[in-house]
């Protein structure tokens, strides 16, 4: 321990290093509920490539395992400390390199937030899609750690789509270059992808070359009232059927909307039972939402109101980004799940969601991406309830089993880490679990880089 | 050699297997010059899955080395036989299996002809873009196994983003699932990925379930000529700096357009020294066209001509595709090379390639996916001629060199093979290729799977 620490301060500046247990104690772990939490023997904040190496260089000498962080907002515990662990937080890595207009791409460190960086590219004419509801504060390290979506995806996809290639310092040390900075590239095995979502488990980014976007139009929203979940989800399957292209489909339930209006006062209609938001950065966004209301009435809305303007798009969106907020504060705990079902089944999804919770006798707020088929179930409980609490973690599961048996996967888009561990190897199920024990091996051969995660 | 034919027999139909020397000779390479192709021991074409795995058992059993072929339109070797080999042509499993309408999605056998899937999901108003100029012919199992492009991938992307999940044989016959049916995932490492572009090195692909997208407007295209190579990639640069998205961005040099006339008399302009395509998709593509025909005329077009209807675009599309078949009859023999550069450099790429030429006096006809900086040069040349053989394969390789030295990559999207394999460690260095390695030693332990290829 005093060796490690010795070792660390050989190459590193003072104020990178924090040992202050009180202070490391707000290192421990993300925003995830319910994922045990070790205490680390340190915390480091690098600000190059070569302090990095020399993190990991160290760790590899005195087999000390490191757990890689941004922003800590994941939702996994894939960032949770273990104990006697070196937290490295890559959060003060965080300049923009390079933005290139004809190339369209952007290189930066991994500690840039989603936000900054998004308003950076848009200062020039450029997009970068990924949004999270986090992007205020998530990272771009984070982000390709899990692999993260948000409310574009169904239009623009996930952060895999838009990382070209990366700078990956390895367990030992080494520094690793994957993919390029061109559109296209085929020499070799995609390593670059394989990182995309590797919640830490295969080496540390420290530098992404992202794909960027013309920035399009903005989007203008409207909001559909059903009388149930199933009708709304009625409506997104006729919407993407006819062909549509919606930059934004997504949908609250009634616990939902109530939850936000409780917490915000933003005035949503109380006593539906499912909201849907749609959105179009189309040339002409108000015959596209024209076209999709009219849908919607079809699926059984009994009421469309399309935003005035970019202005009321915007606050819509807001109230979509607070949901997992909003629901937290039903009761005093809560499980945030992240089923994702092929589209068409996003109705059994929540009918099957609504009754588990009728099962257990709990309240469970469903936000969704609908247009991606991504639910995400929040359990609200009372944590000082012993039997409310097993009655969650048992809804929690059950959630889980009902997204594999319709074809879904356990996490659309917040990651295994602690939280679905078991879980994994369920939906791999075991040629899948071995293969990607081989490719941790590989890549990790001590175990070093966030043990206890994802298997 | 008469147990392998002996315990092949043993689970499979009469007419999967070939012996005959001169049809198995028909199945030893692909369409790739100067690559080494040895004499398959057989050449099996199975029809199930089941059929596959007893195909692999028995590979792994007798410590035969497999082939996987699709339509060996590869343009790398990568489909190339080796000596006493199992050739395994997917051909025969040619099924769709499913085309969802609601979730956009198709899930198909690894031999159904790109076109053939392409004009299926028109006919429910689907869309698959990834379209290789070989989509006549070429198979999704190929497509996958090199991560083909094409033209439609300047807006489109490449195949590997429309692979959602997979099954896949591994080397000793288990069957491996891949990913998902579902828009987003985010469980465990991405193995989909690694498959793809993978050039049958770690498994075979006997099923695939591919994303697709609501058909587009039909593509309104414009022909634009320009005194030289380096003003055509000047407007390509104005377009794409202007935040223009076309569906079609392409380049043939005068070379290419003169080869195309001489094969097919379709009277493109003579005297040209470049002549760039571009198209939309949009809903108004002729305003896109008026736009991008402005830039086109800044950057010093002397001509520009819209076509008047889709099926004078597609002429114009035709002739880009015919390309590299025409500039394979200027000379007797050519090398195709697939450098792609980040787009800001392509007209350096152009100049550095006419330079080559000149070097070493020799004709190298350019087509290029211009929009994505990747660039075909296609050294032709006298194979009687061993001085100019000699040049022409020196050429070859400072092309890739030139094309590494401005950040590019040494393949855009035809692979490794045989061709590159050298220059493939070039590209990833000792640490990458290390990797690599050990991935394939994670998949293929006995290295029994397309052996001598990619590295
Ligand atoms: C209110 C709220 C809303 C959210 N909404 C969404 C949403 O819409 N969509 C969505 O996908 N997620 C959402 N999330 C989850 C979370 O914000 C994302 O997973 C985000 O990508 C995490 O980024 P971070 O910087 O906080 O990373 P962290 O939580 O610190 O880390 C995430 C993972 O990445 C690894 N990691 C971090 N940096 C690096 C690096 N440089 N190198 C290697 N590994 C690294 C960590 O080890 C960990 O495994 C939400 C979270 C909250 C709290
Ligand atoms: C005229 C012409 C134009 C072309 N234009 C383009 C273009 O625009 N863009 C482009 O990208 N390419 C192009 N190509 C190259 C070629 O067509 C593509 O690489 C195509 O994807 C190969 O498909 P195939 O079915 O012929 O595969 P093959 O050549 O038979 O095989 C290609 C690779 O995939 C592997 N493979 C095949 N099937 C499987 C399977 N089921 N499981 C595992 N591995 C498998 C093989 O082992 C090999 O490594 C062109 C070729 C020609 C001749």
């Amino acid at each position: 321990m005093d060796d490690l620490l010795a070792q660390l301060r050989s190459s590193l500046p003072a104020d990178a290093l924090i040992t202050d247990p009180d202070v490391m104690a707000s290192y421990a772990h993300d925003m995830a509920s319910f994922c045990a939490a070790g205490t680390p023997a340190v915390v480091v904040l690098p600000r190059t490539v070569e302090q990095v190496q020399h993190v990991m260089r160290t760790a590899t000498a005195l087999r000390v395992p490191v757990v890689p962080q941004g922003a800590r907002t994941g939702l996994s515990g894939a960032a949770n400390a273990t104990d006697g662990c070196i937290v490295l937080s890559l959060t003060k890595m965080d300049r923009i390199l390079e933005i290139g207009q004809v190339d369209r791409i952007a290189v930066v460190e991994p500690g840039v937030v989603n936000a900054t960086l998004s308003r950076a590219v848009a200062e020039v004419g450029l997009y970068y899609p990924p949004d999270p509801s986090s992007w205020e504060t998530c990272t771009i390290g984070g982000n390709i750690g899990t692999a993260s979506g948000g409310l574009c995806c169904v239009k623009y996809g996930v952060t895999a789509e838009y990382v070209l290639g990366l700078e990956v310092v390895l367990a030992d040390g080494r520094l690793l270059t994957t993919g390029r900075r061109t559109a296209k590239g085929v020499a070799g095995y995609d390593l670059t992808r394989l990182f995309v979502g590797s919640e830490g488990s295969l080496g540390i980014v420290v530098k992404a070359v992202l794909a960027l976007r013309p920035l399009p139009p903005r989007q203008l929203v409207l909001a559909a009232e059903f009388p149930s979940a199933a009708a709304a989800c009625d409506a997104v399957c006729r919407i993407m059927e006819r062909g549509h292209t919606p930059s934004l489909l997504e949908l609250m339930d009634g616990t939902t909307v109530r939850a936000v209006n409780a917490m915000t006062r933003m005035g949503l209609p109380e006593s539906t039972e499912a909201l849907l938001l749609a959105g179009f950065d189309t040339p002409d966004p108000a015959a596209d939402l024209a076209a999709v209301g009219e849908l919607c009435v079809a699926a059984g809305a009994t009421e469309v109101v399309p935003a005035a303007d970019a202005a009321e798009s915007e606050l819509l969106l807001q109230a979509r980004r607070q949901s997992l907020i909003a629901l937290e504060k039903v009761k005093s705990a809560t499980m945030i799940d992240d089923v994702c079902v092929p589209r068409s089944r996003l109705g059994d999804m929540l009918d099957g969601t609504a009754a588990i919770a009728r099962k257990h006798d709990l309240t469970i707020g469903v936000c969704a991406h609908a247009g991606d088929g991504n639910t995400h179930p929040v359990v609200c409980f009372d944590q000082a309830d012993p039997d409310e609490s097993r009655r969650a973690r048992a809804s929690f599961d059950e959630i889980m089993a009902l997204g594999l048996e319709l074809g879904g996967t356990i996490t659309g888009e917040h990651g295994v880490g602690v939280l679905k561990k078991e879980w994994l190897s369920r939906e791999l199920g075991p040629v899948g679990l071995e293969l990607q024990r081989g490719i941790k091996q590989t890549f990790d051969p001590l175990g070093l880089l966030n043990p206890g995660k994802l298997f």
